[in-house]
């Protein structure tokens, strides 16, 4: 799927998420995975106006949940089986870009590596960035279900 | 702190999950760790009406942080440093409870232990449970600043 | 299996960590899990006497291996997925004892928990015990070959 | 700390795995991080050939500690605390490279990222490589002493 088809899937599976108003949006797909942005409102922010702990857990498992989407097409029946973050640094306030590449994609299993950011400022502010100054860093692991490859 | 107390606090800290016709609830506090209630709402839940992966992600989260208030009283400055969790069934419709024990109090770092199930339908739904049937298992470990013991 | 078996099986397939002279042993066989005891030797210590970070690591990879092949017998091509491990305190010199219960076994995926302690120093050393003191405490999966239930 | 002081440094604090003749050896230190290659021996074998599970997590834990030696120089007291791990495919017979760098080097906490490869086939096997074929990948947090920056 390109950014164009995956947004459009994530409207319609997650509406509370994506679309218009919503907080979430895919900015980038390629080669090496897909970016999605979260531009932060009230209920993902805790005192301070940083975004809060579980929307940066929630960002990131969705992050993940579309790399695979835009790397296999949809299957809606994709399960997380697990979830590991390290949390590195207090984020800006202001939006987040999650960076989501696989790991591996098997038969049964999908482990997504994730990457939590502030948008860069240079020419393409969803570029995939390197590691320097991660929020956090996300491990996940999908439960795929069977299909020709 | 007990069971009143920690819902006081947690009410005054986390304004949208607990206090009145919020979905969050303190529901035990005893040597062994603490209690928390979740009655999902619209926005925990997904298609289905089962509670989402996040939605379980943040109670873990905030379990874990009431525990430790529980063992040591107020320390607004916790931050999480690791979660991980294991998705292990879907959970039935109807309210989680999470069950958070420590593993280790020390003076820098917090290891927590969490475990969401159905509320038990004994005389006592809220009492601590084994691990027969859970929803998931999360670890998670708090950074804590320095204090007198 | 019950504990003769299991020790046998495993003195088969890993000659060089079960056995006469070798570190480690089935103590433990019932309805909450296994428990194995590392005695361990020179290669499993760190200045100071002290049982080393990998050696704990492997302790507690193979208790899981041993509580599925406890539950469902041998089933020789599960692999490790997920390993994660969190080290709470310094262990003691002496033996490291592993209780290992599987928190899910599903057709694909095991997840099982282990905690490494002291052996306790009442009439059972090897009974399972609380997590008052645990040393280290790993969650891990395991992939699991389709079989008949 | 550069390839040759690291190296040296290792040996002295680790005799049994680095050193003439030992499995363990330093081949890269550079602005991205360190480079460990394992030339397994028999102990580090299972049947087929393949390095074992412990193996590569002793392999990854060990190099976490060296990508933080590097950046900071020598601290003996640095401990694990967390250490995550993914098994992503059967690794091939033969030596087996682990990349290490840090995502957060904090006062108190460093986390590091690990992947384990085979040495690459090009000019120089090992340079750090992608995430293509990653055997495993691991994360990990070191707990590290107060220091002067």
């Amino acid at each position: 799927m390109d950014a164009g088809q995956l947004q459009a899937y994530l409207v319609k599976e997650f509406p509370q998420a994506f679309g218009p108003g919503r907080a979430h949006e895919v900015v980038r797909v390629d080669a090496g995975g897909i970016g999605l942005k979260l531009e932060a409102g009230d209920e993902h922010l805790r005192p301070g106006a940083t975004v809060s702990g579980p929307a940066m857990m929630g960002l990131a498992d969705i992050a993940a949940y579309a790399a695979i989407l835009a790397a296999i097409g949809p299957v809606p029946l994709a399960v997380t089986t697990n979830f590991s973050i390290n949390f590195l640094r207090k984020p800006e306030p202001g939006a987040i870009i999650a960076d989501a590449s696989l790991l591996k994609l098997g038969q049964r299993l999908a482990v997504c590596e994730v990457g939590l950011r502030a948008p860069a400022t240079g020419a393409d502010p969803y570029a995939q960035a390197g590691e320097e100054a991660l929020y956090a860093h996300a491990v996940t692991t999908y439960s795929i279900p069977p299909r020709a490859i």
